[in-house]
């Protein structure tokens, strides 16, 4: 394996490699179905629930496989990433799981809860104001002074192959799927998808679902190269990356399409999951259902695999309230 | 089998027979754990989650037991029941299942979300007057006219029989549990319990779980008989009726202890579930949480079975907004 994390390219036995490595630290998360949100679609879903996924969130599985990848002599140095979302708070799971230092750096900005949920798993937080200059010179400093390996968000090949463990389980717990779709933001999950099914599922097709308000891939897509936002506004706040090189090469190589849906369809969407699959998952796992919904004729008498890909959610400040 | 479903006392053989019956058309629902909280109890807690049961509860059990052992010529003229609860949407469901005709009758009063949720599955819904005489009145005219089979939500053998297949497959799912805790209402998922774990695992202690404002159970099961509640008041609302004959047999025969919990302690433990498990749950299913939480010492090392009922609630008015 190279040493150069931006630009190796993860392949299949990377993958199989990652699955092993993180078996006994992930869960292999159940797949929930619901007749009523069959009928509605026309299609059959299988939504595989990783908001059930150890800390809430599919990036368990990229953070876990890039924390137990590493050599004795750097895990003692820790790890670091730059992130107020799930990626944090899953390095920190992970890390303190092979009782490694883990330190995320984060605005000072940032809501207290997802401080807690890096500090709830023994990470660390370090604060930089809310600005990419400042997040990136404290960042530069942490990694300077303690000699912590950088695991970034998505673009990164031990985090690709280890979300591309999530639909090697799908397609042996549910069989014949025609078609899977993730919601994208930076296209971690989606590159995984991409990454395991272009091997060993060829025939099934990928989508990606995003949100209207935050359609950088989309656009990316549809222009031949990437295209980043600046600093888009929507309720699907997992979202709003943009796609990276890595996760670029497995977008335009193996995705079918990516579909959008607005701030109203993914609220929607999002409420009637609640209400048919009673999970509690967030407002970006609601994309996929948001554009099936939207899109019947490409779906309709389909199998659809769908990654419900976090649950971690503000209860005191849910979208329809 | 005797025809009285009132004093015949279910046996394990009804509940192996009920467990062949009802395999095709209920879920084996996935227990779920949470490390947040086994340290803040101290316990291994192993949540069988029957809010992702056929139409969102444990309901859907003894319904579809109830249904399924009809003779053809019963099934033909259907079943009917009382209930503005899980009872009536899971009846309606199992009868749908059969493709024979079910009835619930429900005061005009009952919230709409109720009676759209027996007539999503096809059943019919009957208005009363919300008292007990009309209720009584509207409900006999319905199985004269009709011929139909009355299903009591829980003071019925089939229905007790039917509930009792969850524990069965919880201590497959789950060895070596030391408790198993369940919420109690009129007493039906905690006869089921007692009925199966009584044969099968009679090491395994059985709690109820009750809300101090409707604690008739608990009252019931200190004077050593049946006390009625005069309307309680309580965010459990599938908790508010009394224990019947049947239930009140294996309650005061099997049962460890019933603990209660107060409105703010059930609120919190269903927000804590909500945030820590990703499901969605009823308040009710929370109690058996809040009284595990108040009475550590009775659940500290030990490995306990925690039954969340159901799933079906009003995501427009949470108890914590």
């Amino acid at each position: 394996m190279m040493e150069d994390t931006t630009v190796y390219v993860p392949t299949l036995e990377d993958m199989l490699a990652a699955r092993e490595r993180i078996a006994s630290y992930v869960h292999r998360t159940p797949v929930l179905t619901s007749r009523m949100l069959d009928e509605l679609t026309g299609a059959e879903l299988f939504f595989k629930c990783e908001n059930l996924q150890k800390a809430g969130a599919f990036k368990a599985r990229g953070a876990t496989n890039a924390v137990f990848g590493l050599s004795d002599e750097q895990a003692r140095k820790g790890v670091a990433t730059h992130s107020s979302g799930n990626h944090g708070t899953c390095l920190s799971y992970a890390a303190g799981q092979r009782g490694i230092p883990c330190t995320v750096v984060m605005p000072r900005t940032a809501p207290q809860a997802k401080k807690d949920a890096v500090l709830g798993y023994g990470g660390r937080v370090v604060e930089c104001e809310p600005s990419t200059s400042s997040r990136e010179a404290v960042f530069a400093e942490v990694v300077a002074q303690s000699g912590a390996e950088f695991v970034h968000p998505y673009n990164d090949h031990r985090v690709i192959a280890g979300q591309g463990t999530c639909s090697a389980e799908l397609i042996e717990q549910i069989d014949d799927l025609d078609a899977v779709i993730a919601p994208i933001g930076g296209g971690g999950m989606v590159s995984g998808t991409c990454l395991t099914l272009s091997n060993l599922a060829p025939h099934v097709k990928i989508y990606a679902a995003e949100p209207e308000q935050a359609d950088d891939a989309y656009r990316s897509f549809k222009a031949g190269h990437i295209i980043a936002d600046d600093a888009p506004e929507t309720v699907a706040d997992g979202l709003k990356v943009p796609l990276k090189e890595l996760t670029w090469h497995f977008v335009q190589a193996h995705v079918a399409d990516i579909l959008t849906a607005s701030e109203r369809e993914i609220v929607d969407a999002m409420k009637l999951i609640w209400k048919r699959l009673k999970i509690v998952m967030e407002p970006s796992s609601a994309v996929p259902l948001a554009t099936i919904l939207k899109n019947p004729e490409l779906f309709a008498g389909k199998r659809v695999g769908v990654i419900v890909t976090g649950g971690n959610v503000d209860l005191d400040k849910l979208p329809w309230n």
